[in-house]
């Protein structure tokens, strides 16, 4: 039987309506986007906790408008598909991440680059053109435009697959983008939601990898994920065995005021990069022209990725049998899930799972 | 009548004695590195005069050890040649740039970027593995090794290469191991020495190119140059007209406090780089995350460029006939030309003309 498509008065979810009382969320009723020929509607199964609904709900990037429902690392099943759309059919289980529509006509979007077209649409916390707040994936159901919404192979579980419709993108596109491959030598600093698909995925695409983590807490973790070694980090000098070793640093810490980023430059070879996929609040850390002329690096930051680079990740992770490692809960438990995130107690991502009924 | 070499004792220079006092220079003798066979010695007949050397000797970059001759853009006629060198030729005109030599055996040496060996030594100011201080070219004569040596082929005057040899090069490695070339949009910032080559050589290999300066003084010099257009980067606002417009920026300018930098990161298209070829003396102003995240852009620094980036650049000038844009003056005023470069006076290199006798 097919499944049945949402009414536009159907849509609710766990909505924070005080960004001082983050932790506690309220289920509401939100006007969906006007369905087009282009969207698919989803019913949610899975979402993904992200440290981006935390910044978000905190106020950390700025001021919110509340109510609002977070989650953008949504998996569900497509209960109503555009006669545009040809990627996805009726019934299929299908992802969205952290982006839900863009221009479609600019340089970017024209380039394969929608993921920075600069008037994209955030999938939560930002409005359509007729006004409409987008809402997240704390919640029933959701229309996203078909270029941003992706079917996930047979053999990726969906709780498998949620998170890494954001954070496992976000670590993605930058490697591939950057020549992850056979030869590459990986550094990932911060074992994190982040730093852990960092390593699955520059371990599954044939690069050596190598875990910076401040203890050896989770050294059994990162080998196992397929970091060849683990390196404590803050030790003073720990940079200095490592000089010009990696061809790309992907730091997924807080970069920010007392991050040893000119000791994180010295680890790059020559022209080597080091990428940001992290946001943090603040400023960056007081840098000199010294810290990135000697090998003549880069420092970059990297949004998201691409329609195809999110399908390659999810044939990637489907043919290969990659897993990330997820806790599960259920979605009404979304407020201690933020906590934990926001604590940094999560190993490595929490998926909720839904139980909200029509 | 082929070139006499240079006794051991006959090598002087200009040299400053004090710090404090960088405008006063005097001829000394110095002990010249021993000659070996894989060296070229020059009797030199032109040196530039670069920024580098001002911020030496006024101890801006540190503290240095005088007396020190300065000078790294040198041209001459090469008045030996070692048994293992198979480029140069007694008596061919040859240059010497900002740096000496290197370690030859090293990752980055092997793999053609001898620019970022981790034990390069410097034309002056350094020292070699026995001790030896190198003085650069503010003076009558220099050793250097093969692979710092470049052929100047005909057609194009030792008055003019001379400063390629820094400033040149400096700009055109990095442009080219970023791809300019047609179709790519090039921005310069700051139009001196450096960024008057950016144009030439930026032009020269087929790009478009926007010449940004804060004021209208310097336009008709870069359209002669081969900017396409120069924009006032003085107004506020300057930069929102040609938000992702470029491909590469090349930063010739004071990237420290109160420079612009998040303003000219959103000229860049997505994936676009920002290089520093200047070496600020301070910390680069403060940035976020957000300046780097919305179109992936990269923040880099350059240092100098390889052998075959010299050889490509010397063959590029002289097929294409092209002149930088230079003031001759005796080297005995080597004084008032690095009074004029410190205090921005210059339009757009000065050469010294060699003045010394055995």
């Amino acid at each position: 039987m097919a499944p049945a498509p949402f009414a536009d008065d159907a849509f609710k979810g766990y909505a924070v309506t005080d960004t001082k009382n983050w932790t506690d969320f309220t289920v509401m009723n939100y006007k969906p986007k006007q369905f087009t020929e282009d969207d698919v509607e989803v019913a949610i199964t899975h979402c993904g906790v992200c440290g981006s609904d935390v910044h978000t709900i905190t106020a950390g990037w700025g001021a919110i408008t509340p109510p609002l429902v977070v989650g953008h690392e949504i998996v569900g099943i497509a209960t109503r598909v555009g006669k545009n759309v040809t990627e996805i059919k009726l019934g299929d289980r299908v992802g969205v991440g952290a982006q839900i529509a863009s221009c479609y006509t600019c340089k970017a979007c024209k380039n394969h680059n929608e993921n920075y077209c600069p008037t994209m649409i955030d999938t939560y916390g930002a409005e359509y053109p007729d006004g409409t707040k987008t809402m997240g994936g704390y919640s029933l159901a959701i229309r996203a435009n078909k270029l941003f919404t992706f079917h996930i192979p047979d053999g990726l579980a969906s709780e498998d697959a949620a998170s890494m419709l954001c954070a496992g993108l976000t670590v993605f596109s930058p490697l591939v983008r950057n020549g992850c491959g056979p030869g590459k030598k990986v550094a990932v600093c911060g074992i994190g939601g982040l730093g852990h698909y960092a390593i699955i995925f520059a371990h599954a695409l044939g690069a050596q990898v190598t875990a910076f983590s401040r203890s050896l807490d989770k050294k059994e973790d990162v080998l196992k994920m397929g970091a060849d070694r683990l390196v404590i980090s803050s030790v003073p000098g720990f940079e200095k065995e490592f000089a010009r070793e990696f061809d790309i640093v992907i730091c997924a810490l807080n970069v920010s005021a007392g991050f040893p980023i000119g000791e994180y430059l010295t680890i790059l070879d020559v022209a080597g990069i080091f990428i940001m996929v992290g946001l943090p609040e603040g400023n960056l850390p007081a840098l000199t022209a010294f810290n990135l002329l000697p090998n003549g690096c880069r420092l970059s930051g990297s949004h998201l990725g691409n329609h195809e680079e999110m399908n390659q990740m999810l044939k990637l992770a489907a043919d290969k049998g990659l897993k990330p490692w997820i806790q599960k809960m259920p979605m009404k438990d979304c407020g201690k899930a933020v906590k934990a995130v926001k604590d940094g107690k999560v190993r490595y991502r929490i998926v909720l799972e839904q139980d909200l009924t029509l």
